[in-house]
């Protein structure tokens, strides 16, 4: 059976990364809200300062096998910060391709960032998931986080651009 | 009437900031979870590369009052990055005190997160909210945000550090 590396990203895999963003906006329903391009990937992700940070999951081919290794998850984070505790870490994006779910691939991801969010001193790791997916949310429950809005009520709310610039007067 | 003033906080607000941060948790009942000290705040917001940025409200004393100026509320807020749309901002807390509220200082922190948004390129803003703070609920929505837990479903999850351990294995 052929093995399963997690690895950083390098830029070049910005091409395989944005072909999992829109499986996974597709998978979520949400696919009209990808507007990002691989040149955007590449400038915010591999610069001086990135602002995300990207783990993907490949496979590699049996010896003699004549194929290359092959990109078919990643998680996507970057660091937050807590007033309450400091620096924590969020992924935001996490994705595993169908047909290579069930061999523990999303939990290995899951269990770098927490290797990772730790060794950068990290106290916690946030990130969202559906409601209807209920196949990751028994995973993270599983692997051991809690849902805060089910446990404390918490709502996430957002501005879109048309509503800051009537904010911001602009 | 005293007038309002919004502005970038300095290191010297910590001790201030620290202040609100742990009324606001008192507010949501959560204040057992604030662990952030004084310092950690100074060398997290102030050095080359700041995890975070702060904007207070502070009452300007009216002419020939002898007090300065005393700071009532906070905004503090981050740079996220969407998959979807690239650089964007979270506002992490955002207080005012109970003998200040309905002046529209809250308002005046949310418009200026936008402004600094936008000058930054970001085409969202996210926060997150209790569900029984209907208050600020309905301050948002009236803003112009959308609540995406109830439109799409979104659930917020937590690994705290005992999780994260056993996920890594350290």
């Amino acid at each position: 059976m052929a093995s399963v590396r997690i690895r950083e990203a390098k830029e070049g895999d910005c091409g395989s990364i944005l072909r999992l963003i829109r499986e996974l906006a597709e998978y979520e329903k949400l696919s009209d809200q990808v507007k990002i391009t691989e040149e955007a990937l590449r400038a915010d992700g591999f610069g001086e300062n990135p602002f995300y940070h990207c783990l993907v999951a490949e496979i590699l081919p049996a010896p003699g096998q004549p194929q290359g290794p092959c990109v078919v998850g990643y998680g996507l984070y970057y660091f937050i910060y807590s007033t309450w505790t400091g620096r924590n870490v969020y992924l935001e994006d996490i994705y595993v391709k169908p047909e290579y779910r069930g061999q523990g691939i999303g939990s290995k991801i899951i269990r770098k960032v927490a290797e990772v969010a730790l060794d950068k001193g990290c106290s916690q790791f946030r990130l969202a998931v559906l409601d209807w997916n209920k196949r990751a949310m028994d995973l993270y429950k599983a692997l051991g986080a809690q849902d805060l809005t089910e446990a404390e009520g918490w709502h996430s709310f957002r501005f879109e651009r048309e509503a800051m610039r009537e904010l911001a007067g602009k």
